[in-house]
């Protein structure tokens, strides 16, 4: 398969299918980070996302970079705040 | 039903559907946050709320996370503001 | 009426209507407020007002959110600058 | 005169038709306030301004709110950097 | 001519037409200003500038507003860099 | 060949074909370095990697630029967010 | 030739072809400089550079403006980060 047709028959955003009900990362702006299963997601990148949570890294006092959590269930995340989508490449991540 | 056709037949805002008429949350850019019935929506993720009320977390002197409330009634907001939308799971939420 | 034909027949910027010449809140990015009259308005959300006044809020010296108010007639808002409107509920407000 | 006939017949920026050959204000983003003859507008709030002055406001040592005028003749604004236009109502301002 | 025929024969952008080949000030987003001679523009307001110099306002010691100049010969400006173009009313200018 | 031609059969985002299959630098808004195997994109600039790294730069206390890397995988990266993608010259890079 | 039709048949970006081959200067959003050889380009800006090299402006200890050049290779650049091109005069530069 030649890289032209490569690109033209996969398109970044298909990669999206295999990782349908499968748990990815996404990094969105405003340093944001949540991590759920896929349920949906279309062109603009626009996402439903299951058993989602939202991930908060910080700073402690000996500036170690910490994590939160936050549970938030459903969520459809708006497209255009999407920095990246890591995909599913172990289900228990 | 496999991934492909999963995603094409439930794009991910079709999901608020089953929101409508229900108790949401509704993340926005700088810093806002609204709690409120889902009354409509549409493509953009303009959404109509009812019995909204938006939700300040602020960090008190002691540095907890405190959350204050403002009724708003019945807004609209538009939808380049949505960072992600809560969708309901619990009406009591 | 379900939530799918609720949602495709009242789009959320249609619930605008039932405020035409009535009194709306307009938030606007840049922590703008505005208080007017809706004259008009379209799909992007650019809005008419009319006998608007512009609401500044800002933290006096003990802490304070206190309100000062500039009155600017009729103004043409233009679409993508505005967060939310909320709509009229009460003539008085 | 409905209100569904009365927001589609009039856009909010027809209302900007009365005003051309008179003085408005037009806010901008970044702070920049002009003052000038409205010569020409589009959709896009794209405008054509003649005798235009930009209008710096700036606060004083003592605190009051100043401002200070820069003539600039005819100017194109580019539309997306509009936040507002205060249509004219008296030509004196 | 009314109002209405007025604005839709002159387009905020065709007003740029009496400027080719004469010098104008471009006021640019992140506090840039260009002055050039007007070689071709679009409706995008995208700009072809000849004998350009950009003017660095900056404020010196005593708090006076002060210019530096750097000639930057032919550019092509992006439009959606553009607050507002400065039409030539004087070739000295 | 002449200059116009060489534009219109090569569109910028074309040279990234030779690029698939290969290690590339991606330079993304927020300070963001990626490197990976380019395995598509699309007009927008879209793309998919695979054995994605990101890379942190920082100042260390002697003021050096230092460098940290975070093994991500396989990742859709939104292309509104891309400033730049450096092409593979070298395999090895 | 009017004005009318040397804007129509001279589009800004048309300007791009006569540095096609050739040593470029680009300005970037967030402080960027570019400085590469013309490879290629389309309508959104999108540019194709070979040979490039990154310029970094930064004022050292005593005030006065420095640069520091970082070599790129072949990039390709997303248009919408653009603010300006400055053509080829002199293939020195």
């Amino acid at each position: 398969m030649s890289p032209e047709s490569y690109s033209r028959s996969n398109r970044p955003i298909d990669y999206l299918k295999s990782s349908v009900n499968k748990i990815i990362l996404i990094k969105v702006k405003r340093n944001r980070l949540f991590r759920g299963r896929l349920g949906g997601f279309d062109d603009h990148l626009n996402l439903y996302l299951e058993e989602t949570s939202q991930i908060f890294e910080f700073q402690d006092d000996e500036g170690n970079i910490r994590e939160e959590h936050e549970n938030l269930g459903s969520i459809v995340v708006r497209g255009d705040n999407v920095i990246f989508v890591n995909l599913a490449h172990l289900e228990g991540f």
